[in-house]
């Protein structure tokens, strides 16, 4: 059982005219998509195609609600209420789930976005909308989380289902937060290097520190970013390694 | 059977900082809502709100639909794809599903605003877009159509429930359709008046045209306007005057 | 020369069919206004207009810059870097300055709105953005400030013209800082209690706070809120007790 | 004096995230660059960096207002009165006057985009707004136009400068209006053949239509597509071509 994992990636993230990342190349490499829902990225037409796409290459996709803020692709803290965030959450995953029907797929996971993300980790109100957001539209929707944080609590609390999830290319602090973008070696670009810390990590079953420190959770899913130059390369290396160690890579949905 | 009837208003149209229309006044008076679902007015608080408020007043509610042009209320034509409508109103019916469950509600019809509104009554490309839409987010959700009209076809041609409305405030052309605002008369401003031309198309079971020509059809709801002045006062001698002459008045989708 | 002082409020602050206040009648009232320049507020067509009717009423008028954030109405704090603000608060100026050429008017001071005002109040690097946004488009624009916070000096730094202006309705903490709204009695409802709080603090020449401290400064321009339900009030009140106690209501900027 | 020529490339197209074209390359190719100004493409940010870096490069700039719809890159017509596209204009105009300003540089003519663009060429009411929005700007702003078109009438009627362009990679239909894009042959993919033709056309005076013919023209630049895959290799043919056949490459605007 523990043999098995989900590889995500951020899919769809385009808006208009405009692309972001290789789609088409992560769709063969990862099992589960999270696709921008229109507020930081994605519009209607390419959350359609984004569902579509990835129904025919067997990935599941899952709403990735983000702040209303496509100018800085939602990684700016915008100082909403609790009551705008649950409201904008729950709106942002019925826009995807009404898209996705439209693609003849349908989402079966919801993951925040960069600074509403962020701040789940860390603010239990932040959390608690997002839980309460997902379980107003979809009690039986899992909620991918970071383990340990204030977003994993609040899923609990709210009786949502939760897939713990950890960064291919992102070092850890010992708290068990990502380290800060703007500290050195934060990012991991070497695909390789990346790769071989996932293979311990899921093969531990625990997060490691950046000082070596190791923090036993469940890991359920490696998220691969999709929009810096080497996700494809880190996918596609993440992805060998693990099946070279013998996990089944498979969307952690069908396993219900 | 046909004592029944329905009457609908648009709802929920403010966005953040901006109200429009007297919401509170027209939910003791109408029994189905359009609600604006973020494109063309409405933002996620005020669509959770304005759910809440209907479900408490025992108010239906359905997605309003339009194009995404806030600045213009969605009564500018975009000239979009039949693809980008279809994912348009796929986007903003889903996106009122889910703040309508956060505000303990269910969507129960689909009525396209403005500009797309009238665009689905001549072009049939159009009024083929929305209804797909419907089709795939559900096919059981009733779509409001203006009678004799492209988006009656295409809502038949798709197998969709059809609801016919009539306006209580606009005068009609002899080909079915809403004379254009820019002609004179072609609002009805004195309350009294509409609330007479209702009785009377209601009871004929047909459009009565400017001319005087009548269009059988069948009615099963009425549109009081959620945004012009006189939206309220016309709301409520419509309903007085359908009340006095036997009428109940019900939502549309309680009959199912 | 002290007895002289200039009114001012919000404007323009509409967005396409919506409107927030009472332009109409402040614009009897006031002799300076701040603009909305499309970002929390405001859109081309209605700054066209504003300007004119400013111009028609012998108002003088400013950009008014906010965050990106209409639904929020510039109110929440959006984490820009310096250099966003920057750009943003110089795009907002040259945009009412175009505006303003088509209604016949011109741009004659720049005062921040919101959040955006709030965190220029008290960080030195938002302060220095707006600052060098306001020197880059037009150094001789004169920028209003909060006496005695980061903004006047950054204001003071880029060698641009200061106008120092006090709050009519607005109660001050000992350190010169507006009282956060979220507090009692943060906000003076009483139009004649404003108006006399107002005629104390031009004549002392002096911020006077919650607890009857006096702060000296120069004071250029009252504000009274544009948006709030008591503003035209307040407006009126303000003006009358200042013309009572022989003050000039005049523009500061024509007395360059 | 006929020996000159100016070359200009759409630049800046970008918003937030997201990159469209090769500003890079095309800045060291063109002579005069149109501006994205935040409504169908361009960020506050994106516009001042676009202005510094043409500064750099000694490229002339121009504000390219197009209508206010990111998701449709400003190519699908929005039904917009000519008073609102007055408006969006010149807000567009002085918005990128002060991003410019902070980039060190200063905006020197002015070009429509995308569909309005299209309108302005065929519709008199449209030609006329933009017209009217430049010379309330600053009637010393030189419009690009389409020679023989409604909007260099509209802009001859306002007194403005006019600088008439020919496409490099668009074919001409007999009525000197560009072939439709849906159409075969519209687009001319090969570099060097629209080279060859840019040569005949600026040698000839004259625009050379699909059927062979001849419409003389004044021809004061020549604009390569910024936004197709073939931008680049197009500017270098065309560059090149007029090098070689003896002209001077320049800004039209240094002229005066």
């Amino acid at each position: 059982m523990s043999r098995r994992i989900d590889l995500n990636a951020d899919l769809g993230e385009g808006y208009g005219p405009y692309t972001l990342g290789d789609d088409e190349a992560l769709l063969g490499l990862v099992t589960s998509a999270n696709v921008a829902c229109g507020f930081h990225g994605g519009d209607p037409s390419i959350m359609v195609a984004t569902a579509a796409a990835a129904k025919a290459r067997g990935v599941s996709i899952g709403a990735h609600p983000g702040f209303q803020d496509l100018r800085g692709f939602g990684r700016r803290v915008l100082a909403e209420s609790a009551a705008e965030i649950e409201a904008g959450v729950a709106y942002q995953i019925g826009a995807l789930q009404a898209c996705a029907a439209l693609g003849h797929h349908r989402v079966t996971h919801v993951k925040a976005h960069g600074a509403l993300a962020n701040l789940s980790n860390a603010e239990a109100d932040v959390a608690g909308a997002i839980a309460r957001a997902v379980r107003a539209v979809d009690r039986d929707l899992p909620l991918v989380v970071m383990p340990g944080l204030a977003v994993e609590r609040a899923a609990l609390e709210a009786g949502l289902y939760v897939v713990r999830e950890i960064y291919a290319d992102r070092a850890y602090a010992d708290d068990g937060q990502l380290c800060a973008r703007s500290l050195p070696d934060a990012v991991i670009h070497d695909a390789d290097e990346a790769a071989q810390r996932v293979r311990h990590m899921v093969e531990e079953g625990a997060v490691i520190t950046s000082s070596g420190r190791r923090i036993p959770v469940t890991i359920d899913t490696v998220c691969v970013h999709g929009d810096t130059p080497h996700a494809v390369e880190t996918a596609r290396a993440v992805r060998q390694i693990l099946v070279e160690a013998g996990f089944e890579i498979a969307p952690f949905d069908t396993a219900r």
